[in-house]
C-alpha cells in the first residue's frame, strides 16, 4: 500500500519554500505596510503554532525531565547590571563604513561574502559549478556580484583558511584583511574604513526624569544569575541544580539580511545549570552516554578543516574532547531534542568556539549548528561560563552569591596563631601596638614560626616605619591550633545552553520543505505531528447544513483526546483543501461525506503519501489520536483501517 | 467527615500574603541585588508556573474555543507607527513636579491619595474607622501622613464625587484641584507646579546609525491592525474573526508603588475581533445571554455613585446599556474566565469608562475590575475601538486595510452621467475644455439635471476663472445611466478585550490567600488546580532507597495522565512539607510510606480540609487524575476512598 514517495525529485528551492511561508503567513516582514525593519519579523497563525509547539516540546524535554526552575525575569534592565557582566564593554560586533557613502556594513559579514564569491567565481571557471552548493551560491551571487575569474591554487587555500575561521579574527585583522585582499563594498565598489566596533544592546531610560539608563536584555541569562540567592533557597539549598527561561531577546544587529536567521528581536530558551566546579558530573549521564554526535573541535578548525568526526558523546567525554559529564548531558539532550522536532540529524553538528571567538564570559562553548541554504548556522550554544557571572556581579553589589555546603567529613587543619597580650603590649609600645598587630597578623607561615622560634629564644625584633621594636614572650605568643571546617562556601559553575526558537524554526522548515514530484507547485511540510501546527484537518464535503452534527462530533471527539484539528469547509474542492494544508504541514485530514452521514465512516488521509484508509469514525478517530501521539505508525495503522479505494465518497 | 473550614477566622492581611509571596518566591522585585527598580518584577519558579498555567487556560478559553488566529509581533516598533496611531501624541500620564525637590509625582494618584486619606481621617473623628476598608486605609496611611480632622459633610461629599470620577479630570483639571484643595506632595509637604503630559513610552533606536526612532509597544494591539489584510487572506477572505496575541508590553510608569499592579514591563493577552460595522451581532451571544454581570455604567458614574447593578448581559444589550452583542459577548466570556481561575465573583465587577477617561482609539469601553486591597483594579480592558486604528494606517500608507465582501444582492442606483464629446469641445473651447470637464464632474445630481434641462432647451453657460463659457449639446450630453455594484468595501470595526496578566495573577493571589483557623502563621493559597503550580505533591516519608521505585512509579503514572507532581524527599517532617505546600497553593499530596512499599496503598490529602484518603496506589491515582481535570471533587472522592484514620503510617 505504501507509496514510494520521493521528497527529493526536485533539488531544494529556497525561493519556492520563501513564497510557501509568506503565502501562508508563517512569518512575514513586521510593519510591513510601513516598508518593513530589517531583522523584525512576525509571526503569523501557523508560525506561531509552530513556535508555540517547539517551545512546549521543549519545556516538556528539558524543564520537566530534568525538574527545572522556572524564571520569567524582566527584559528592561538597568545599565549596572550590563556594565558588571562586561555587556557594556565588550557586547559588540565590528562594523565598517563605507567611505564614500558612510553605508554600514558588520566586517566579518563583508569579508565572508566577497571571499566566497570570489571562491565561487573561480569554481565557475573550473567548471566545477554544479556543486551540492549550487543552490547556496545562487543566491550569494545575488547579493555580491561574482565575476567568474580563476584564483591562483595557492589563493584558493588562503581564502578557504580565512573562512574556516573567520569567528576567531579581531577587528584589527578584519582591517587588514580588507586591505590585503581589497574587500570593497559590493554594493558600490567603494573603499570601507577602518573595523569600528558597535554595541548590540538597545538603549532605552527608565522613569519619567531620563536619569537611569536601560538596555533590553541580549539573553535571558542575566535574570537568572541576579536570582541565584533565590533560586537556591528555593531548591533548598541543594546543589546541583538548574533553571530555565523562556522569552524575548533584543540584538541591534548591524545590518541583518539573512531572514530569521539574524534578527533583532527573537525569543530564546535558556538553561542555566549550577554546579560544583569541582564535580561537573551528571547523575544521568549514563543515560546518554551511548549517544553518537557529529563533532567539529576548535584544533581541527584552527588548521582549516571542517571535517566532522562522528563519536559517542561518552567517548568525547572520556578523551576530554568536551571538556565534562555535564556540558556532554546537555550536547546529547539537545541533539535529542531538536532530531525529535524534525531536523535533519545528517545536517546537524557540534561546533567548538575557537579561542577568539568565544564570549567573553565563557571558557568553553559548543554550539549546535544546523546546515540550511546559507550553511551552517549555529541554532543552540551551549557554554561553560564558569563562575564568571555569579562573580562579578557579588563583587559589585557585595551580595554573596555562593553556595554553602556542610561538609561530610570535616577538614581539619592545625596553624600556627599569634595571640596578643594587648595590656602589656599596648603599655610597652604605645602607638606602636597596633601595628605589631597588623606587621604579624599578615604574616605567612614560616615567618610566624621564624618569630615564634625567636620568642621563645627570649626576644625577637620588628622593622616598622624604619623603626625597630623589639617584642618578648610577654608581648605575645605563638601556638600552633587546630581548625575545624565543617561548612564549604563555593562560586558555583554555570553551564548554559542556549536556544535561539526563530533559527530552529526556520531551519526546521527548509529540512521540512519538498515539492511532490508530479508538480514542483505542490509544496509540502513534512513537520512531524508533535510540532504540526494542526495535527488533523476535518474536511466536509461541503458547508452544507447535514455535515454540521458530523463536524461537530468529530471535532469535539478529537478536542476531547487533545488534538488540535481545524476545519476547512471553504467553497473550494477537497483536492484544493488537501494541497493547502500540506503547505500548512497538517500532518492527517479526515473527509466527511454523504456516506459518513449514511455509515457513520469517515476516511483518513497522510499527508506524505497521500495514502487514504477508511473505517467507522470512531475507529478512524482512534487511530488518528494514536498517530498524533506517537504511539503507533502508519504502516500499523494500514493494519487497523481498510484502504480507501476511493469509490465511497458521492461527489 | 467534611471538617468545617474556616477560612475567614483571621481577617486578611496583606502584609502576610506579601510575607508569604517573597519567601515561596512567587516574585520578587527585579534586580534585587542593585537595589531594585520600581515597577519591574521577576516571577519565581510558583509564579512562573502560575502565570504559564493562567495563559494556558487562556489560550484554551479563547483562542481554542473560538478559533481564534494567534500571532506574534514585534515588541520594538518604529516611531512612524505610533506617530499614526496617536501614541506618540496622546499616550501619556500627568506629571506634577515637587516645587522645592523636584521629585515627580502622577498627578491623578497624588489627588486619589491625598483625598482618601483626609476622608480616612474624617471618618476616624467621625468614629466609622473600624469600616470593611479598614486594612486598605491602613496601608495608604503608611503612605501619606492622615490627620484626623473632621471635615464639614459637604466637604465629604465633593471629595467623594471628585473621588469616584477621578478618572474623568484633563491635566489642567487636576491642577485647579490641586490648588482649589491644597493638594501637596504628601512626602514633603510642598506645594506641586502645573500637571505636564510625559510619554509613557519607552524610547529607543533601531540600526547602528542612530537615525531609526522606535518604542517599545505599549500594547500588542498595532501589531494585528498592521497585519489585518494578511489575517483576512488566512481567513479566506471572511469576516468576522478574531486574532489573538499573548506577550510583552512595556509602559514607563511615571512612580509605580503598587507591586504587580502598576508595573512597566507586563505579559498581557489581547484580542481584536474584527466585525462588520453594520452587524456586531455575535453568532454565539445566545450561549452566554443568562449570565449575570455585575455593571457599573458611566452614567451612574458621572452622579458619583459606584453603585453596581447585577443584570443578564442579554438584558444589558437589550436596553443598551452594552453597546452591542460582539463586546456584550465578550464581557460574559471575561466574566467566565476569570471566575474559573478562580477570582471570586463577589470581587469583581465591570465598569464602563466615563467620555474623557477613553483612550484616544476607544468609542466605547468597559473594564472588568477586581477588588483586592488596593481597592478596585482595572485587570481587564473591553474596548471598541471601531475602525480608529485600521483607518489611520490605511490613510498613512495607503495601504487599503479593508474587506471586500460580495454582496448577495447587487445594489442597482441610477444616476445622472456627463458624457463629453471631447474632439468638439477640445476644438471649441481650447484650454478651457479640462476646465469645464472639472467643473461638470464636480457636480452633484442637482446641478447635472439643472443643466442637462438647459443643455437639452439648447444652450448652456457656466462661469468659470471669471469667464463665462457657452456649452451646447454637441459638447457634452447628460445621461442618466443604471449601475449595479456587487461588491461592498469596508473597513472593520474592532472590539479588543485586553488582559494584564500579572494584575489577574496578583489578585487571584490575594482571592486565594487565607490562613489556618488555628494558627495564623500557616498560610494557604487556595488555587484551584486548573492553575495551580503544581497539581500533586507526591512526599515519601524520607529519602530512603526504599521509596524510590514507589516515587518513580507514582511520578511516572501522573506524568502519563498528563498530571503535573513534585517529590518533596526534603529531610524534613511530612506535616512541614505540606505545609510548605499549602503556602504554594499544591492542591492534593500523596504520601508514601512503609505501608505503600508493604500493602501498596497511598494516603491522599486535600490541601483546604487536609482531610486525608487511603487506597491502592492506582486507585489513589484515578481518583487524584478526575480531581484535577476538575471532573471529580472531594466529596466524590470520599465515596471512592477509605478514610485515613492515621493508623497506619509506620514512623
Amino acid at each position: 500500500m505504501a507509496n514510494e514517495v520521493n521528497k527529493i525529485a526536485h533539488p531544494f528551492d529556497k525561493t519556492r519554500l520563501e513564497v510557501l511561508l509568506n503565502r501562508r503567513f508563517f512569518y512575514a516582514p513586521a510593519f510591513e505596510i510601513y516598508g518593513g525593519v530589517a531583522g523584525l519579523y512576525d509571526y503569523g497563525p501557523p508560525g506561531s503554532s509552530l513556535q508555540a509547539n517547539v517551545i512546549a516540546e521543549w519545556r516538556k524535554h528539558f524543564i520537566i525531565e530534568d525538574h527545572m526552575l522556572e524564571l520569567d525575569t524582566t527584559i528592561m534592565t538597568p545599565a549596572s547590571v550590563f556594565e558588571t557582566s562586561g555587556h557594556v564593554a565588550r557586547f559588540a560586533d565590528w562594523m565598517v563604513k563605507d567611505t564614500k557613502t558612510g553605508d554600514v556594513l558588520r566586517a566579518d559579514h563583508l569579508v565572508k561574502s566577497v571571499l566566497e564569491a570570489r571562491l565561487a567565481g573561480d569554481r565557475e571557471v573550473r567548471g566545477l559549478a554544479a556543486q551540492p552548493q549550487k543552490e547556496d551560491e545562487k543566491k550569494k551571487k545575488k547579493k555580491v556580484k561574482s565575476v567568474a575569474v580563476q584564483l591562483a591554487d595557492e589563493k584558493v587555500k588562503e581564502y578557504e583558511t580565512i573562512l574556516a575561521q573567520l569567528d576567531n579574527y579581531s577587528g584589527l585583522e578584519l582591517g587588514e584583511l580588507c586591505r590585503k585582499y581589497d574587500i570593497r563594498n559590493p554594493d558600490t565598489d567603494n573603499e570601507v574604513g577602518e573595523p569600528q566596533q558597535f554595541n548590540l544592546m538597545f538603549a532605552s531610560s527608565i522613569g519619567p526624569t531620563g536619569q537611569h539608563p536601560g538596555y533590553l536584555r541580549p539573553e535571558t541569562a542575566q535574570g537568572h544569575f541576579l536570582n541565584f540567592s533565590r533560586l537556591l533557597e528555593f531548591n533548598n539549598g541543594r546543589i546541583p541544580f538548574a533553571s530555565a527561561q523562556i522569552g524575548r531577546s533584543f540584538r541591534n544587529e548591524i545590518s541583518p539580511r539573512a531572514g530569521l536567521l539574524r534578527v533583532r528581536e527573537f525569543t530564546m530558551g535558556e538553561i542555566e545549570h549550577f554546579v560544583d566546579p569541582a564535580d561537573k558530573r551528571h547523575e544521568r549521564f549514563h543515560e546518554v552516554r551511548h549517544i553518537v554526535l557529529s563533532l567539529l573541535d576548535r584544533h581541527v578548525q584552527v588548521q582549516g578543516s571542517t571535517e566532522l568526526t562522528r563519536m559517542t558523546i561518552g567517548e568525547a567525554v572520556d578523551k576530554g574532547l568536551v571538556a565534562n559529564e555535564t556540558l556532554g548531558y546537555f550536547l546529547a539532550r539537545i541533539n535529542l531534542f531538536l532530531i525529535n522536532i524534525g531536523i535533519n540529524p545528517k545536517r546537524l553538528r557540534f561546533r567548538q568556539h575557537m579561542a577568539n571567538e568565544m564570549a567573553h564570559y565563557a571558557t568553553d562553548c559548543w554550539d549546535a549548528e544546523i546546515e540550511n541554504a546559507s550553511g551552517w548556522t549555529e541554532c543552540v550554544g551551549c557554554a561553560d561560563r564558569a563562575a564568571y557571572d555569579l562573580s562579578v556581579h557579588s563583587a559589585r553589589t557585595g551580595h554573596p552569591l555562593v553556595v554553602r555546603q556542610a561538609l561530610k567529613e570535616p577538614i581539619i587543619t592545625e596553624k600556627e596563631v599569634p595571640e596578643f597580650n594587648k595590656k602589656v603590649l599596648g603599655k610597652a609600645l604605645g602607638r606602636d601596638a597596633g601595628l605589631v598587630q597588623k606587621i604579624v597578623g599578615e604574616m605567612d607561615e614560616a615567618q610566624l614560626l621564624e618569630l615564634k622560634g625567636e620568642l621563645v629564644q627570649g626576644s625577637a625584633k620588628l622593622y616598622a616605619d624604619g623603626k625597630e621594636i623589639a617584642l618578648t614572650s610577654e608581648h605575645l605568643s605563638i601556638e600552633r591550633k587546630t581548625f575545624k571546617q565543617s561548612i564549604r562556601e563555593f562560586t558555583p559553575n554555570v553551564i548554559e545552553p542556549s536556544f535561539g526558537f526563530g533559527r530552529i524554526l526556520y531551519t526546521l522548515l527548509e529540512h521540512s520543505f519538498w515539492c511532490r514530484e508530479q508538480d514542483v507547485e505542490r509544496g509540502v511540510l513534512s513537520l512531524p505531528p508533535v510540532v504540526a501546527p494542526t495535527k488533523v484537518l476535518i474536511v466536509p464535503l461541503s458547508a452544507k447544513e447535514e455535515f454540521e452534527p458530523l463536524v461537530q462530533e468529530v471535532s469535539t471527539k478529537l478536542r476531547k483526546a487533545g488534538i488540535f484539528s481545524r476545519v476547512d469547509d471553504s467553497n473550494t474542492s477537497i483536492g484544493k483543501r488537501y494541497a493547502r494544508n500540506d503547505e500548512l504541514g497538517t500532518p492527517f485530514g479526515v473527509t466527511l461525506d454523504f456516506a459518513s452521514v449514511q455509515n457513520r465512516t469517515m476516511t483518513l488521509r497522510e499527508r506524505d503519501t497521500t495514502n487514504q484508509l477508511i473505517g467507522p469514525i470512531d475507529d478512524v478517530i482512534g487511530v488518528v489520536t494514536a498517530l498524533v501521539q506517537g504511539s503507533m505508525n502508519w504502516a500499523e495503522a494500514c493494519q487497523r483501517l481498510a484502504v480507501y479505494d476511493g469509490v465511497q465518497a458521492v461527489d
